[in-house]
């Protein structure tokens, strides 16, 4: 069992970040944030497959202009990423922006940075104090580095900050492109501070390897009870960031998102087609509207009786496959004997018959 | 830094697991083990994408006998996979098995598992522990659970036994379906033995969710510096679970396997489109044989002036794209500007220059 970190509570909008509340899903527009069609049409694509809260760049100020539109068009709370110019934030604070997200690594001024905190407070909203190792400055020079010491002297002189103009509506991330410096200093911080944790590894690459980057990354320390919202940074369509933080997030228990599948990789042991009917399963799940994702359930589909029947027991519903036939568990008990072309159609029905469906 | 664990070495075949030893990449044969010419030929597109050992199912006599032929027409170890029946463990030995994977959940009988141990110490090769919470038994019943005590007490048995014949080439793995007991598992069982870990989430389903528990089960464990070898079990195509596991060791830079892109996800601040760029650029790695993957580099490609120079400095080779152009950097210095549609180009120009290709 995971025993999560005891964090402040931040609100984002409507959305409770730290205290008790589930560890949120958060995504990025990767489109100009100034060409309203574009940035609209892309979050109500975010909020459609699960995002909760937003952010947007703010590279000008036709972008953080456009902040005040975009909020009266969609529903999820909206963060503002600002770099370079504290002016920007000013103005998106201006805007109605839910957060702010601010680089220590760019913004280095005091008088810049009071001046967001002061807005912050005044529209009471949240200031994410967001260091990326891409943007770190060490404390000697100007050179950016991935030592997660640097990340976290970064993030405490912004803390420091923060806490003298008694500013504690802080969120703060420490994302490296290093997978390995990115947990020490996710781990060290969150002994050094109450303040929320959103976690992520930055410039993590494409599909295949940022996944994996994310996963261990995000989920190493989520395992450890650190971290309390979670943006997973994949060089591609934004939705697959939130699909991937589902799963993360589902692979620990943290939170579900529809059904598990539990399926044995198969060997030579296996006398069904088990890697179709899992495919044929998922896909059966997927398409049918009745299976009610909101009362999710475990699935155990698994290929021979070393480990078939003790995983299809433990689940809502499992099957132990044999030689082209397989027993069907609901709750832990054999309720029958299915041919191998049932197996998909006998799962099925046990599943709408559990979620009550229609 | 990842410190590892000191584990007793093992030998399976040539390869060494613990010691100095690298985490090893295992995978398992999807087909029936009589069946010559469909199992040596998935073994080989293993030894091909890089799989070094490779473990088959024995779940019978002809399984067993099919050993002594699979070994003279393979190259990498070869592991025999014994459940419910030591006779076939037997029987593997006398093939020339490498080792011998038996499973305490479901061969109880003293007597059984000493004529393995005693048949393994003479051909001296190592036995894996392997519990696995699909066939673990619980100290009062015969029923299967998760819990992770339940795995530990379960090798623990096994261990006292072979210890007891003064066997110690033992390999231990505790793999559940459940992430977080995997993990719990595994911390508990490193504190308490010496014996190198094979890691690996049981039935963890299909590859978008099966690639998510095993990143970060495997990975979260690989951070703290446990596990001597690894499995990643995919319902799917086995090579797909040699190349997740090069993707998990290559994150933790605990192993290279080819160059390492680092690329931002982009946002509304970029713009070139870098997505498309990051394919061309993994395509044209992927394609060409002279980048010599044996020499592996770091490549940052990133898609404006916040993280964009930082990475690029810190990489090999590192691109920090501008409007429609940007600049090249080798080994922290920037050597030129480049247009966008010679991005691709310009990096392999540096990458086939800095690993000496022909």
């Amino acid at each position: 069992m995971i025993i999560r970190r005891k964090a402040r509570e931040i609100m984002v909008g409507d959305v409770k970040i730290g205290g008790d509340a589930p560890v949120s899903i958060q995504s990025m527009a990767k489109v100009k944030t100034s060409d309203m069609k574009a940035v609209v049409s892309q979050i109500k694509a975010l909020e459609a497959c699960g995002c909760e809260i937003v952010r947007v760049a703010v590279k000008n100020m036709s972008d953080a202009a456009a902040i005040k539109e975009i909020k009266r068009k969609i529903r999820i709370p909206l963060v503002a990423d600002i770099h370079f110019d504290y002016r920007l934030a000013l103005k998106a604070i201006e805007g109605g922006a839910d957060k702010i997200r601010l680089n220590p690594g760019n913004i280095r001024k005091r008088e810049e940075v009071a001046a967001v905190v002061r807005a912050a407070k005044r529209a009471r909203i949240p200031i994410r104090i967001g260091v990326n190792s891409g943007s770190v400055f060490t404390h000697d020079a100007r050179r950016t580095t991935h030592n997660e010491s640097a990340l976290i002297k970064s993030a405490l002189r912004y803390i420091k900050l923060f806490e003298e103009m008694e500013f504690r509506d802080i969120i703060v991330s420490l994302k490296s492109s290093d997978v390995v410096s990115t947990v020490e200093a996710y781990r060290m911080i969150s002994g050094l501070c109450d303040y929320p944790l959103h976690l992520g590894v930055t410039a993590s690459g494409s599909y295949d390897q940022g996944i994996v980057k994310s996963a261990i990354g995000i989920g190493g320390l989520l395992l450890d009870g650190i971290g309390d919202t979670i943006r997973v940074s994949l060089t591609g369509d934004p939705a697959e960031e939130v699909i991937a933080a589902k799963r993360i997030l589902g692979a620990l228990g943290l939170r579900k998102f529809g059904h598990e599948i539990i399926s044995c990789p198969t060997c030579g042991r296996c006398q069904v087609d088990l890697m179709k009917i899992v495919e044929q399963l998922e896909n059966a799940i997927h398409t049918t509207r009745d299976t009610r994702p909101d009362k999710p359930l475990t699935i155990a589909v698994m290929g021979c009786e070393v480990n078939g029947p003790g995983e299809a027991m433990v689940a809502d519903i499992g099957l132990a496959a044999g030689k082209g036939q397989g027993a069907l568990f609901k709750k832990g008990k054999i309720i029958k004997r299915v041919k191998e072309k049932d197996f998909v159609k006998e799962i099925m029905g046990l599943l709408k018959l559990a979620v009550g469906s229609r």
